[in-house]
């Protein structure tokens, strides 16, 4: 049985639709971040980073968005969720998925996560102000560069699509109309229609903290 | 033909070891950074986001270093560079490969690329004091928790080894000390005893800018 240890709103989002998309078989486990849950002892001897997602198999616990959607693709493969036969579509995807957690990602997270990289109230505020340039121009490249039509990767949907969803519904927090990139407006429109996307939502609760 | 657009001691140099690892063809090609190379049109007709690596394919152009890792241990399935049919497994090594890329490298960026996060100058010095405490945070976690024996995944080498080894290398530019961390200077030590390794190392220039 997975279990899929989650926060409401964070990236584990992207894994949660995966998860639904795939049909599979899995429980949900909310780690509260209004009381620092992800930093408790019991949770860090899930995942010792203290960080949501973690995804607990029967083989063993998985962290990080970009292998924790892979495995799902993996293991449900009449989902159809990578293109798993071929290896530059399945690089391309990784690549994809990559740069949304390591630089997207890391843009959007300069915003409430600035203790990380710098100890000075005042470099944290600096940080702060400047995410809505760094984010807007990772959307820019999105944009120009790797988004596809009707899916990100291309004709087929892939556990790409709940990432870029996931990543873009972040975009209010700074301050960045959807508007400003039309096929990322698209893309996020026609995720919004699927099933398996709105039962994620509907599953989880209002964010805390 | 691969070519391997790459900057000397940059996290290309995980992709350039796994190529040799694999006992690939492949063609090395230079990305000046000392001129600002990575930010010319004509590289960015390569790599939009301006950086390295990029490796041509004859099927197109792959970015960012776990999805380069996991294409040449795919193309190259008799090198045996990752656990292509354990999905648990290589989902494990990709991530070990994902931290490496979103946390510890990000970490690392903050001392000379803090630009990327704020203008302020003052915000950007104070990003530089801290990567040796955040760095170091990183290669602990590894430490404790992830990095096994003889190599980073367990009994069989894989990429994810030439990635801990290229980032392990930085360690000197945040004055922390590789004997800090015993396990992971076992690795690094097991790592320069490679040939692949050396020929990786001999073939890069010295790294200038």
């Amino acid at each position: 049985m997975l279990k899929l240890f989650y926060a409401p709103g964070t990236c584990a989002r992207a894994s949660h639709i995966a998860l639904r998309e795939a049909d599979a078989d899995f429980e949900l486990q909310l780690v509260d971040f209004s009381t620092a849950e992800q930093r408790a002892p019991e949770y860090l001897g899930i995942n010792p980073k203290g960080r949501v997602p973690a995804l607990q198999t029967d083989a063993g616990i998985l962290t990080e968005t970009p292998a924790i959607l892979t495995y799902i693709a993996q293991i449900f493969p009449t989902a159809n969720l990578a293109p798993l036969s071929d290896p530059f579509e399945f690089a391309r995807l990784q690549g994809f998925n990559n740069y949304l957690c390591a630089t997207v990602h890391v843009a959007h997270a300069h915003r409430r996560r600035g203790e990380r990289w710098a100890d000075d109230p005042a470099a944290i505020a600096a940080m702060q102000r400047k995410t809505p340039e760094s984010v807007a121009a990772c959307f820019q490249l999105i944009e120009d560069h790797y988004l596809t039509t009707p899916w990100a990767m291309g004709s087929t949907y892939t556990v790409g699509d709940p990432y870029l969803f996931t990543i873009t519904q972040w975009l209010p927090f700074h301050n960045i109309e959807l508007t400003a990139f039309p096929k990322v407006a698209d893309h996020h429109s026609r995720m919004l229609e699927r099933p398996a996307v709105q039962a994620a939502l509907d599953a989880e609760p209002a964010r805390k903290g």
